[in-house]
């Protein structure tokens, strides 16, 4: 496992790939959670060589969120990818990738701003360029990401195919603890109490999916149910929303794409999850 | 010579680029004059391959602007390329480029609503969108571009190093009618009497040049008389700004990195020149 911390370094690895294998890339902000392992053991199974990237990527962060309190730890990161064939880990500095005067900036229109991209914005615009110039530097054949960022993987997947770039993203399933709650870096905000109550998201999920299942297709209705689940535990909604997991557009009657998206806040902690209903 | 209208084809061809060869780009809207021919034969002499992009990007003109009637002559275009050595000519289809839904632009900040960019907003943007999807197309070590459209380089240099794509930008100079006049294929589009009245650019050009030889580094001053040649012509200006070559921002005082850049209407024909200060 060889870590690289120049770009200058990672472009003249990826320039020599070995055009007969396939190289994965598994780009994280780090602290890594089950869910990021598992991206990268999905990796280990569907490609030659692994490349995990770890970088706190300022440009996908308001000036009012957690860019600076997000959690970091490289040694105990690197540790934990022992246990897997990593064969680099790109860990660049935000100065070698904004360097001043920086100005080139990708926007995925529509999709960009519409749910996260309505609370947040400017993030996807920070979240699409980050990968747009890790693409070009490590030049992987398939890139893994995680269902959790569902709107993320979306806006990556048309800018990948807009942008006519060779690089594929593989998602993957959400992991989640034992008790439902969806793996987060950001759980590590939560105090005991919030830690419970965290648990509305999933228990909205699983209760959307049990009302679908019984009929109820009406948006409006499956709406108003989920936010009650929400708010008798205390969470505070930043959108509840039923979508069409293709163009995230919401009917008016759910169907088989039909997904439910949920940002919560509990306390100042924001957590996002989703799942089809059609279970 | 092989003409590629399929981008699957392009890219077939391109991800098998021999890496021991320069792949050499010259990215054209066709109606080709001997501006558009001295870029391919500087590729020729830099490179082992020679691709030749002839697509008019409809992403980059206005609402009010030429799209429709800018002059088209493909046969024409091959004809001229005969005589020099074009590996593939890649001419696709504005529904392959732009397929719909499309959604992902890229916006170089600053550098791109100042100039061309303020007289034509949302330029830039397709400027820069269509060079990266090219370039992640074609895949070429070095890109060929004329200084007549210096802003476009600055933009597009820019771009390609934010962006960390492993393309580089040569750029060559402008090339001139025995007259002085730049050689663009919207000359056509002059009768006879704007023909000789589109001369005041050049004019002006020179004059600036001598004016600063002989010692006037006054911007305003400079400005001063460049606006009187252009009015006394009959041309409407566009734009007059002198400016540095790396930032394109417009000091007080003129250096030798001071660049007049000129944008004047002829009639309905909107024309752009620039040249250094320092000749």
């Amino acid at each position: 496992m060889q870590i690289i911390e120049s770009i200058l370094q990672m472009q003249e690895i990826s320039n020599k790939w070995d055009r007969g294998k396939k190289i994965g890339f598994v780009p994280t902000m780090g602290y890594f959670h089950q869910g990021h392992l598992s991206l990268v053991a999905e990796a280990n199974r569907q490609c030659d060589t692994t490349v995990v990237s770890i970088f706190v990527n300022p440009s996908q962060f308001g000036p009012n969120e957690d860019f600076t309190s997000y959690p970091r730890d490289l040694q105990r990161d690197l540790e934990l990818l022992k246990k897997y064939r990593v064969d680099y880990v790109f860990h660049p500095s935000p100065q070698q990738i904004y360097p001043e005067p920086y100005r080139t900036w990708v926007n995925v229109e529509g999709l960009s701003s519409i749910l996260c991209g309505a609370s947040r914005p400017g993030h996807f615009r920070g979240v699409a360029t980050i990968i747009l110039k890790l693409t070009n530097l490590i030049k992987p054949n398939l890139m893994f990401m995680g269902e959790k960022d569902f709107q993320q993987v979306t806006v990556l997947k048309t800018m990948l195919k807009d942008l006519n770039c060779n690089t594929r993203i593989v998602s993957c399933p959400i992991v989640r603890e034992d008790d439902g709650l969806a793996m987060s870096s950001r759980n590590i905000y939560l105090n005991p109490e919030q830690r419970k109550q965290a648990l509305c998201l999933y228990q909205t999920i699983k209760e959307s999916q049990t009302l679908y299942k019984q009929g109820l297709k009406d948006v409006s209705l499956l709406k108003n149910r989920a936010k009650e689940i929400i708010e008798s535990s205390g969470g505070k909604i930043d959108y509840i929303s039923f979508v069409d997991s293709n163009s995230l557009q919401e009917p008016t009657v759910a169907d088989e794409d039909t997904r439910i998206m949920l940002a919560v806040y509990i306390g100042k902690t924001r957590l996002i999850d989703n799942a089809l209903l059609k279970a």
